[in-house]
């Protein structure tokens, strides 16, 4: 058996009971992806690409990463966040659970950590 | 104990022993992005964004879908390449694994499938 290192690490992060109000405000998930960028020393590529679905919907951001990427999209109507970061390079792990509750509500977060590439 | 359904499916892919050319090839996997959208039924909300990493490094896809995000990153110095599909609709199955080894020369293809936002 040939053990293959894995390429990089991906934290699959879903978040329930969050704030519908939060989770339709554009401005709070930029201030959250910039946070996330920031103390997890990421290096966006390319600003941002933010997505609001008209009427009741969420928002989806996407940021092309150095290091992969970060994704986010939030389900109002379901008081559900979801987010992706994948990372090439290694980086210690982000309070994502205390984080995602801190600014949108979340009454449960789970974090499931994913080796990408060879496993 | 509350059952809460998911918001979607993501298909996490990672293939190892791909031809290290085709990894650095920006029309294959442009052409393999297309088809994927094609085949699998998806709606780009923006044109794909392309980053090819300066030297022998390889190429990251990002697709803003209504149906939430598709994303590939190629390792050429791996022979690795990984998808994630995040579709909050629901999709038949894609053969990843065929389609995968057919166009990248894949010698094994690991398909994970995840549901999000409530499992």
């Amino acid at each position: 058996v040939t053990q293959i290192p894995p390429v990089g690490t991906e934290w699959v992060v879903d978040a329930r009971g969050c704030d519908p109000h939060k989770l339709r405000d554009r401005a709070v998930l930029e201030q959250f992806v910039a946070r996330v960028l920031r103390e997890v020393s990421l290096n966006a590529v390319l600003p941002p690409l933010i997505h609001v679905v008209p009427g009741e919907g969420g928002i989806t951001a996407m940021v092309l990463l150095a290091e992969s990427h970060l994704t986010f999209h939030t389900f109002p109507e379901h008081g559900t966040l979801t987010a992706n970061l994948y990372c090439c390079s290694e980086r210690p792990p982000w309070p994502w659970p205390e984080r995602v509750t801190e600014v949108f509500g979340a009454t449960r977060v789970d974090v499931r950590t994913l080796p990408r590439g060879g496993y």
